[in-house]
């Protein structure tokens, strides 16, 4: 591996530690308890586990990955508040999208040369690009990623704590 | 900036952003708002944010870079649950543990070379280093940033939220 290889892989892991975890802590769960809100009056898990997943969806077209896969997610889990959209995902569908979508990611995660990886994402204009070269795939990557743990951190909340 | 000096770059200001909100959300709220909890019975912020500052001041000897600053916050947020302790810092002295950990990091963050961020860290043998280079400096900062990501999605909660 070059050293470029390196620090990609190292922000892959992370990217995948994630990722595991989330699937983790929300595919066991049952339709019922998915309906659980984090806090009273907060987001359900249901919400959160549909979030994570509209926002990485959101990645293939701000990445050059052609559309979003799952366009629905987002009236569902992003641009409205949870509760307030009549007919969302059960727990089964948003897993079925959070696999497709998670491994639509990883596959070109693991195919971009280092260049790939620091070429602009789609919402920069290359003049702007040119002032601003971090507005590239990588960095965004590595954003999502903490987006991920953000609410990652949140939806554990619901575990009942060791006595 | 070289390719590999972008990819450190990427990672660098994800660090920043966290840190950076993390500062924002705890350091203007007072002593007593610091002791609400996150949730009935869970954590009080004063704790989240000290462990905050105890996992990132773990760094220092992980990453070769001298001992702990603050190894008191260990006792008080990352060894112990809270309410255990019988004497913590107060908010203001986990801003000021809070503020020198950072700087120090990020100095030693933006002047490592490539060759350095890449060095193993210190609690793998140069022999299993051998067989997981992964396990290096810059994996397990990428890594630290998503711990910081996970417990400000917690603290956030507190929040009112918006109508």
């Amino acid at each position: 591996m070059t050293n470029e290889q390196r620090l990609i892989d190292g922000a892959l892991r992370a990217w995948k530690c994630n990722e595991e975890r989330i699937e983790k802590f929300f595919r066991p769960l049952s339709e019922e308890q998915l309906q659980q809100e984090i806090m009273p009056g907060r987001n359900r898990l249901i919400y959160l586990w549909g979030h994570i997943a509209a926002v990485n969806d959101a990645l293939f077209p701000l990445l050059g990955l052609g559309p979003k896969r799952y366009p629905d997610l987002d009236t569902m889990f992003l641009k409205n508040p949870d509760r307030t959209v009549p007919e969302i995902y059960t727990g089964r569908e948003v897993a079925r999208a959070a696999d497709e979508i998670n491994r639509g990611l990883w596959t070109a995660f693991t195919q971009w040369t280092t260049d790939e990886w620091l070429q602009k994402h789609t919402t920069v204009s290359a003049e702007d690009f040119a002032r601003e070269p971090h507005r590239n795939r990588f960095t965004v990557v590595v954003g999502r990623n903490t987006h991920m743990a953000f609410h990652l951190g949140q939806a554990i909340l619901t575990r009942p704590r060791a006595a």
